[in-house]
């Protein structure tokens, strides 16, 4: 009878860059938001994330399939459309909240994160010193790992699951031309500045000889010689290296090692690209031969080969959301919790936003190996947890059924805002 | 009783530019010869492909876990070694002679690309010369699908499935994110001569909107302008824009876009990198915020996402091969031939090794569309039959468990060559 009375309205969105399970957590809070329907009003996502609820574009779910909601489960990239979009002004809030009391919205969920939670904690004081009752929840979202509070993101364990399965294929595609060809391999992988995901790769390494040979962290500064002189090594030990680079790599003036000031044939300066860099770098001062690629966006969306146990959490964080919001806990961001046990198991918890808003965890120093080019123990186990487990799409013609949603807008009230 | 007498033993060896299912056909011919073993005598695969002959560097495979041998079909590399090494000396020729009759090889089989069969053609020639009874059979193998007189190859349509199902998933990520961030995606494909690889990609594509909207094909020159004007204009009516560019496509002038100036063992320039070119050029001339990615050693080296289709024809070439060995049949390769039906199917045939050697198939016209950008209904059709289906490997703690051979060397009997 309590929320009888409230019976308000959801506003959901997805924020920044996507990951492969992010539709994951949109399932599940849609999910449980359908079991719980007599709690709430309707539920809105926003188009195209926090510029939805500017614009006042608000995409009806109820319009949509059930069966595409339940595909969005198995579905990379944001289904509802994100942003990266930080808001500026007292302006961008007051239109926000003016969207909402226009809409009847009770309950944001910004799926995003550690400038998201920040986005959302602001909002949440915002309305509160308005007198507008909004319960706000984040629910985390990163592939780089590195949200404060919460023992993982979703959306890394999947990530470092394909980075660690590209690695081993590659390096073993790498192990049988190395004797006439190609010595060197170099996999550039997002992370700007946390080594997360470059690590991913060293769970692979039970011995000297396994790839990948060099990790390199962005926690670590990128010394030339010594880099030169341990690829020299182990081509000479081995007959092959296999490098596995974050793209945020510095060197000693903390310059990125992307920004190389090369020029490519249209005369342009090239932009990015850390291992075109360092392919250089090897072939012209070792003469090896030397292939690279750079995973880029294939990394993030490869849903194809997600974790399941990243799967499962993403999903979790939905439906838990669902009960918090019921609870009326608000201003919190909701975190996956492992437990100390020896079988790794987790649970959903919360955290205040305050304590994750703007905040960045790198790559512990335990967890980087004291050459600085590996990962320790304690590292490979953790991350062997988050890459457990396989969760296939369904096929098609050869191809995975990723959904496909109408995205209805609902009628606007309000006058354009000009973002 | 004929073939008591002869009780030759089998040489294999792997070429090229290995791929995800190389090694389906290394387990196919094992096991075949497995079944038919009293027809011949031992089975030994060249360590580094035609190098472990020259080196008289013989695994056998009687030593190995019928395991690890069952674990191949599902092993993406060349599990045996392979190489990249044109012979260019008669004395090469005798080397090669002298090693097969000092272990008693009376069978060579050869599964590599076009310069491959070339060998494979050219050693039996000799052999023919020197009187030497040798059966030599071709099994065909390159992801560039560019052999002449089999419909396709095998090794090709996983590595279509990979770029199909990276740009689709791609594609949705972009798609998420292109209202305040990322316009336009491009992913290098290899295919330095034939665009067959870029070409996969099309296979999404039902309608303008869809991706990929511009693939770039080594079969068209490029022309800058209209390339830029597409890509604006797509970004104009769609809001983003997905390209897929093979590594190997050239200006008016008949330059790589990509010119790195480095060199392969073939004398052939060594490409890569006509992603960050591309992007630099839109980024500079139309201003749009662009990613790249290069597949490079991923994309054929992706057994965890093979096509059904391709891993059962490889695993067939090399079954087949016992069969025609046992027929006496020789200076040929096999060939997968389909059948004119509604429904795809296919059989294994084969064709004089001289109607193969050195030659090149390159997309057809009628497989590009008008406008150079996208392909045709015929080759989409083409394409889906060969990416049909998963078969994916085991998996162990979040990775696909791989075959781990102990590759032993037989005893050499011959004096050191030099190559």
């Amino acid at each position: 009878m309590k929320f009888m009375k409230i019976r308000k309205n959801i506003f959901y969105a997805q924020s920044g860059g996507v990951t492969s399970v992010i539709n994951a957590t949109a399932s599940g809070i849609i999910h449980a938001y359908f079991k719980n329907k007599k709690y709430f009003g309707k539920f809105y996502a926003g188009k195209n994330g926090i510029i939805g609820a500017l614009n006042e574009e608000l995409i009806d779910i109820s319009k949509e399939d059930i069966k595409q909601i339940n595909l969005l489960k198995y579905t990379p990239g944001g289904a509802f459309g994100s942003c990266r979009l930080k808001l500026k002004s007292s302006k961008e809030y007051k239109r926000i909240l003016d969207v909402f009391k226009a809409h009847n919205i009770g309950y944001f969920f910004y799926n995003g994160g550690g400038d998201s939670q920040d986005t959302t904690h602001k909002l949440s004081e915002y309305c509160k010193q308005q007198n507008y009752n909004l319960i706000c929840i984040g629910l985390p979202k990163t592939i780089d790992n590195d949200l404060a509070m919460t023992d993982n993101c979703p959306g890394y364990g999947s990530v470092a699951k394909y980075i660690a399965v590209s690695t081993y294929e590659a390096s073993l595609d790498i192990q049988s031309m190395c004797q006439s060809s190609t010595k060197v391999f170099i996999l550039e992988v997002m992370g700007r500045h946390a080594g997360w995901l470059a690590a991913s790769a060293g769970i692979l390494k039970s011995n000297k000889k396994d790839a990948p040979h060099i990790i390199l962290f962005p926690e670590r500064k990128f010394i030339k010689e010594n880099f030169l002189n341990e690829v020299k090594k182990i081509v000479n030990q081995n007959g092959y290296c296999v490098i596995v680079a974050s793209e945020g790599i510095k060197n000693n003036k903390n310059q990125f090692i992307s920004d190389s000031g090369t020029k490519d044939s249209f005369g342009h300066s090239q932009l990015g690209g850390v291992a075109p860099v360092l392919a250089n770098l090897i072939n012209q001062s070792l003469k090896y031969k030397v292939h690279w690629s750079v995973a880029d966006y294939l990394q993030r969306a490869a849903r194809h080969i997600s974790s399941k146990v990243d799967v499962q959490q993403a999903y979790a964080l939905g439906t838990e959301s669902i009960k918090y919001a019921k609870m009326g806990k608000s201003g919190i961001m909701l975190t996956i919790d492992s437990k100390k046990s020896k079988k790794y198991s987790w649970s959903i918890g919360y955290t205040k936003l305050e304590n994750v808003a703007n905040k960045e965890k790198i790559l512990s120093k335990k967890f980087i190996s004291t050459n600085g080019y590996g990962i320790t123990q304690a590292c490979k186990k953790y991350i062997l947890n988050l890459i457990s487990g396989e969760d296939y799409p369904e096929y098609k013609n050869g191809l995975p059924i990723y959904c496909k949603l109408k995205k209805t807008l609902i009628r606007k009230k309000l006058k354009k805002f000009k973002i």
